[in-house]
């Protein structure tokens, strides 16, 4: 199965980027440190909830919205392992 | 904003009561301990990804089901703050 910490680092990411924002920028509007922000954008780390909503804050996301990107990630790396399974 | 992990609770607990499972059965199947699921259900403990995975495929449910619900949990609770400071 995916990992939630992984489709959650990486639309974090994808936040960010599209707004054309440094991990600096994002990690000092949601008071948490650089390395941390940088560990959960590559699903190395555990976001807690508090932080999560820290960062959504940060970006000007609603937690809701996060989470349906996220939601959509897994799904498509569970039909994409599905067609995997159906071609062997 | 919503915590993720009180809704995460609360969706695999919903799951859990509609099969008519015990909280030890699901705990036991998952190989987390009963205590430690208990607290994820209740929204007091952040499950880590991969044990999310294993109450996941102990209750028979894709991660993507489950965040769908979540999502739609959250949204939901976003709308009715939304609603509160309109009223207000």
């Amino acid at each position: 199965m995916a990992l939630l910490r992984e489709a959650v680092g990486s639309s974090l990411r994808a936040a960010r980027t599209e707004q054309s924002r440094t991990l600096r920028d994002v990690a000092r509007e949601a008071r948490v440190s650089l390395g941390y922000l940088s560990e959960v954008e590559r699903g190395q780390k555990e976001a807690s909830s508090e932080l999560l909503n820290s960062i959504c804050e940060a970006l000007g996301l609603q937690l809701s919205a996060l989470m349906s990107d996220v939601t959509l990630q897994i799904a498509s790396s569970e039909i994409a392992k599905l067609t995997v399974v159906d071609a062997a």
